[in-house]
């Protein structure tokens, strides 16, 4: 697998048949830059209608592209023909709230009631944000808020989010450019203090502790796709996959189409 | 009633306690002019999975604004406290897709596990345009198109849209505008030649038949929420209430400020 190690896809075609071969997997973050990037979530149906319905209350968080029929893992929508059991880089599996680790190829835990939903990610904006001459932060934190999600059924918990370091100047232009990509977490939450909304820089959920945040630095928080993970150790769905992180499901759909003008 | 024919209500819970006591049973369009207006839908909890991800695959139409618990009429969101039984001034009620007529109390219909939905109208922007100097469209006319939606379960139909007519220049701030109430159908589906999207002047759901259009006047055309009533002539829910035309529910929420920046 050498071959990827800084991998260069001719187009999203070619990358999705690498994963599906076993022969790409790796993060896809920058993959296809252009195109939008997707959190995937599957679970019974059992447990999809309150997970529907948590969506809708949060849609920030979870903004659904795509929801599939019960037991199809065909795209029909965001990419069309794209296979969900195979077609991701890398998948997260749980059982019962309880991590069951990682793995490639998802065939032999899809289920005749298996529902897979596809909700954009904030890693969508991040080339639109360096066209626009917002730097890519130094890196991406995800960190949890004392904010509360809003319930549907079993499934609640914290607001996860994004941050990412900037100038005050890129944080105006990154929020007046992300609030576009609605489908993607949108615009951001917050802009400032970290404590204002809880977040504990010392303990992020992915990232290096933080001590200090550097003079003219502004730090910048959107609503994260980890959230509807996060909120699994509440549910605790007798079978959940999601994507392993940041190694979501490259779409067919264009970032600079599939927003707001 | 007679008191109410020009209805003037101080705020807009002076309003819902009028249709609550049954004072007021008409139509709610420029009510309380800066309120979000709302469409409501009721259905069974078995039929409601589907029709979730019937809104989820046709956001234009049917975007949700408000996903109640089974059984529970209280709004917990787009109007705290209010009762989706009472508050509505009248109401539309069909058994497997045949009309039962209107009545304004639903609550002899409610059962353990009635679903409601709030989706934004398109009614909600027409304030907005106006200060923005677009005149009022004579009359909004109703229109079947030839544009499918994306089916779910038992849920598919064709795309029903509103038309209001305008100047160009109108037109075009009239685009401008809309797209930011992302959750009140949003930007226009079509701009101009009626036929392009199938849709037969001649014979509107509602509004007068059309002969001809006035010269220097544009059609613009906006996804609307009669959509899913129309869907339910496919899917015969059992029991199936939504407000009567024209007499949505008005949320707490501010139009200027339940929309995008």
């Amino acid at each position: 697998m050498n071959q990827f190690e800084t991998p260069v896809f001719a187009n999203v075609q070619e990358h999705r048949l690498a994963c599906r071969k076993g022969q790409y997997s790796g993060p896809t973050g920058g993959v296809i830059p252009e195109n939008v990037l997707c959190n995937l979530v599957v679970l019974p149906q059992s447990e999809a209608y309150d997970f529907l319905v948590y969506c809708m209350r949060n849609p920030k968080p979870c903004p659904v592209i795509e929801v599939f029929d019960p037991g199809d893992p065909i795209s029909k929508f965001a990419a069309p023909g794209a296979d969900m059991r195979t077609d991701l880089s890398r998948y997260a599996v749980s059982r019962f709230g309880e991590s069951q680790g990682t793995c490639t190829d998802i065939t032999e835990l899809w289920a005749q009631d298996s529902v897979a939903l596809l909700m954009g990610s904030s890693l969508t904006f991040d080339h639109a944000l360096q066209r626009a001459g917002v730097k890519a932060s130094p890196e991406v934190w995800v960190l949890k808020t004392s904010i509360q999600t809003q319930k549907a059924g079993r499934f609640s918990g914290p607001l996860i989010v994004t941050m990412r370091w900037m100038t005050s100047t890129q944080a105006i232009i990154a929020t007046q450019l992300t609030a576009r990509f609605a489908w993607n977490h949108g615009s951001p939450i917050h802009i400032g203090d970290p404590a204002d909304i809880g977040a504990d820089l010392e303990q992020p959920i992915w990232g290096k502790p933080v001590d200090e945040i550097p003079k003219g630095i502004v730090p910048v928080f959107w609503a994260c796709g980890v959230t509807p993970q996060f909120t699994a150790e509440s549910a605790k769905p007798s079978l959940m996959i999601t994507h392993a992180p940041s190694h979501g499901f490259i779409t067919d759909l264009k970032a600079d189409q599939y927003c707001l003008p």
